[in-house]
């Protein structure tokens, strides 16, 4: 029997996103499409991309259009998922593709979201350690954010290895997508076309502490990070820089056997042969991860990159491979490692 | 029993993206994937975003590599596809994603081509009248051209109902995959991004002879056709915008009954709702095509415009549908109408 | 002495083009700079490419700001140029970028704007027969839409020369700056990047009456025009690619002939070596049209294709020079036909 | 009387950028233009763009064509400027755009080039501590490469005033213009859009001893530096973002303080006001640099940005402006701080 699947925002990216894997997906069925100002409006004019959906119409999100479902995906804007959740039983699956439910430590959240904390669920990134069992069986999940998948794939295996020192610097650029879909000035078409430009510096951006969270269990102690992320003129992707000074004695052969032992039996999360370097081309539309680690010598610091799309493995499939788990299905059905290239 | 299916050009465009598909086809098993220059090469360094397939190697295009298989694609520059396909058994499904067997007159070929004509084979354009029975059971198939795909699938409906006069003019704009991988100045993305330009203007383009093929058995009388491609700075799709005077009493509701009729039963091509356009974007990595038409009374024009993703639609999705349709599976599989987006 | 140039609707892209050329241009000095939403604001904030400017505050559009001026660019939503106009006195140059004064009929006006007519101005474009007479000395001037702009410049030396019948098939591509700078959500870099559109289709669009104005009076009897725009992923340019089936008797070399005649004194205009073909990167930025045409004899077709930039010749230098003009200065003072590519 | 200008390599992107900064320039002249594989060749087909010298024709390098000329720009491959270098003159200019002479120490430049080194030239960056009076009056000039020109300025501040420990993190995304226009499969435009990729990860590039040097200067001491270039999709721009460990004592203030008065007088170096971030669309084609700089209390790092257009400041416009102080002319003459936006 097929599971049922709502999604609380789907005009938006995210909400596009999840709709386009689980159209694809063996055994979900998808049930209510939710939205709030678009509430009323056909999905074909809103996501033209999702043809078999096309004449489905968004509903108000209210419990009664959300129950009667065994998931319910919330792409909705942060601080609004608890208000949601409370009204949906015990029994069903919610997964909030929003940060709502991302940090542990609620003044982490006060002091980068400026609203009380609404407590914090597991963490869907499968790939971290523990990462699989937190999610088994679980009915609550917190899909990690685009950035903190990205980085925290391309570092945590220099942390739990105790190759890096526990001070990261990690420098990203993103697709536009990232940034939602609401109307600015700054994302329009013609501004961000042949431009790259950063914003959120100097540890302002409110994915540095998951980062932290996510490189600090690893390393067992506080890991800093200095996060820059940056918009780069595409659609979709992440590339993340990430490094950190070597510890002594690290050499390029022993961050290289790190890296193969931490993702040897990874299904979505590929160290690519020496001398290929990751590139978000490659995951277009894919729930695939690429990563390549590097030793400098002269700099004495571990270079790790990590190519995602940052709407697949970094929202949307990050949220149905962690459904999978927790529901007792193959991690893998319905997610693809083939990216739409070139 | 999986359909075995080799690759003849798998480094190219055309042939990753019959990977791409091939992948994720339920019936299909990927055998021999072979290149010329690029013998010996990981197909993982030449096409890095077909994970499962990145420690194939690829082997040299010859007749004991392609041997043993269901179904042969080949993607090979044209003029190369006839020597190839000689050495293929008679009840092996050869598909052709190049030029050599889609003109029917000779003398087109020679002219824009400057060379001998190889012969014709069935046209894998199954929404064209006629075009589905024509591929049921047939061992040879030439996969249409992609502006001609795009074209034709906008203007025959206008001309198998009488709506328009034998004088049409095409303007298209194609993404740089279209052109291929071998490196160009003019193909670099220094050059093309942020450009528009024009090419093979005034009637040379070597898809013009089989656009006329198509519109002329259409029209059930001979058709001109002007026809304009254009480089855009995008990876993929094609945008053909079409048009033709209309004849008297053309209204536009007629046109509307016409394209209405025409499209109901395809399953990969969508008319859209009114006062919706295509968008190549929504068509992206997908088999469907998305048409809209409208009625100029000022200018007395039917005005048709179609997107499609010219590698899938327009090259290897084609190159499935219509092998679908020759080995007798269902049509659909493993082909998609969800585009990724955005 | 220098001009004084006061620019109303400094915010925006058609505003700040404007700014970026007067600032290189030798005989003008920067006046009052007005915004309406945007007033109270700095221009660095606002266009951080106008460096020498960055510290230049927007005042309110008022009579008061606007007084004292020599010429005064008017860069406004339509519709709202002509109630400014009327309290600027009748020895400021008033230069409308918008369209309330490039229609002469003022049915057209009413049936594609949906306003009263505001009147007619000197139109702006010197490049057509009586073009330059027509601008000089005069202290009102309306400037072309941007795909008029390009479609006229295309299509004119065909029609003045009597080659092509009175019915015009125009296809045109723009960047998307010049759907302005109101964040929309189609507009979006998401939506934008890696994708080409339709819009206004079927006669809609409101240039396609000033097209027909333009290509009529060269052709000395009604033309109609068939014109279809689209949005390229690409911050400026636009290519138009033209046509009109050729009246009997006319060749190749007429029609070359032709256009080397009609653009041989033209200092923006360049008609292209035969062989080589306009791409809208070759004039970024700068006032140049890059003209190609061709004869198509089996279409028997006359195809020209123009390639400008649209913020440029196609908005404001288009003003700057038809201003020069009016002020009786060397038509290409601070203009320049060199783009900024690759 | 004019300066005489010959560029040898005027096919390339830096020969082009080089000739469109210098038909600007008031006082110069332009004289032989080069190439080699192109020589024979018009310019108007090579850099269409540069309509003024569309005629012109492209000469072999040789040292009868370069000779009689004030000023020669070599814009070659790097290793084949001593060549040329030698056969000019004493009394003539020469302006290295390539690397042969940038590298003070020969180690470095065997170490990073496999080839003996040519020497050491004065270096095109007056920005730095002394840079000014090491170019006046100088006959031999080694214009910086790109990304060092990025980095250096963005992180020398913080080591003149000692706010920096002396290791640097530099992640830099350049434009594809930056890997020239030798077609090669990984830069075409079908690889390059909607992909951002790295590569010379983990020191290896070969702009890291340069920044070393710099670098090293400004602080007094050896700074290492972990430099990691990424491709974006856009045709020109570098976004450098560069940190290093903030010293004991340093604030937010002490930072902003450092980098006011550091390029208090620069005309060419912009610190943005606070909160306002360098983009490299606003500096598309201008010599301008945009800079922010940041204090990251939590990661104790100054981060510093910076947005150069690679082409401009990059090469050909840090060129022109070493060239202006060499020669004794107003070192803006012909330089521009607007870029061309959007």
């Amino acid at each position: 029997m097929a599971v049922r699947v709502a999604v609380a925002g789907a005009s938006g990216y995210a909400g596009g996103e999840a709709l386009r894997l689980l159209l694809a997906h063996p055994e979900t069925e998808i049930g209510a499409l939710t939205g709030n100002s678009n509430a009323g409006q056909r999905l074909g004019a809103l996501q033209p991309h999702l043809l078999p959906l096309a004449g489905r119409v968004l509903e108000e999100t209210t419990p009664e259009a959300l129950a009667g479902h065994d998931v319910v995906l919330l792409a909705l804007p942060h601080g609004q998922s608890a208000a949601v959740a409370e009204q949906l039983g015990p029994d069903v699956l919610v997964i909030d593709l929003g940060a709502d439910f991302r940090l542990r430590d609620p003044a982490d959240w006060e002091r980068f979201y400026g609203s009380p904390h609404a407590g914090t669920w597991p963490y869907g990134l499968p790939e971290l350690p523990g990462g699989r069992a937190a999610l088994e069986g679980s009915k609550r999940i917190a899909v990690p954010g685009c950035y903190p998948t990205a980085a925290s794939l391309a570092l945590v295996p220099a942390y739990t290895a105790g190759l890096a020192e526990n001070e990261a610097v990690i420098v990203a650029a993103s697709g536009t997508s990232g940034a939602g879909k609401a109307p600015k000035p700054h994302l329009l078409g013609s501004e961000v076309m042949g431009s790259m430009s950063p914003y959120g510096v100097g540890g302002v951006h409110r994915h540095t502490p998951e980062m932290i969270q996510n490189l600090s269990a690893a390393a067992g102690e506080p890991v800093t990070v200095s996060f820059t992320p940056t918009l780069a003129p595409m659609p979709r992707g992440i590339l993340a820089t990430c490094s950190a000074k070597a510890r002594p004695g690290v050499t390029a052969e022993s961050v290289r056997a790190a890296y193969e032992k931490a993702y040897a039996d990874e299904p979505f999360v590929h160290l690519l042969p020496e001398g290929q370097w990751p590139a978000t081309a490659a995951v277009y539309g894919s729930n695939a991860v690429q990563i390549q680690v590097a030793y400098d010598p002269a700099a004495h610091r571990v270079v790790a990159i990590s190519a995602i799309d940052n709407l697949t493995k970094g929202t949307a499939g990050g949220a149905v491979q962690s459904m999978n788990i927790a529901l007792g299905l193959p991690e893998e059905l319905g997610l693809s490692t083939i990216g739409v290239a070139p």
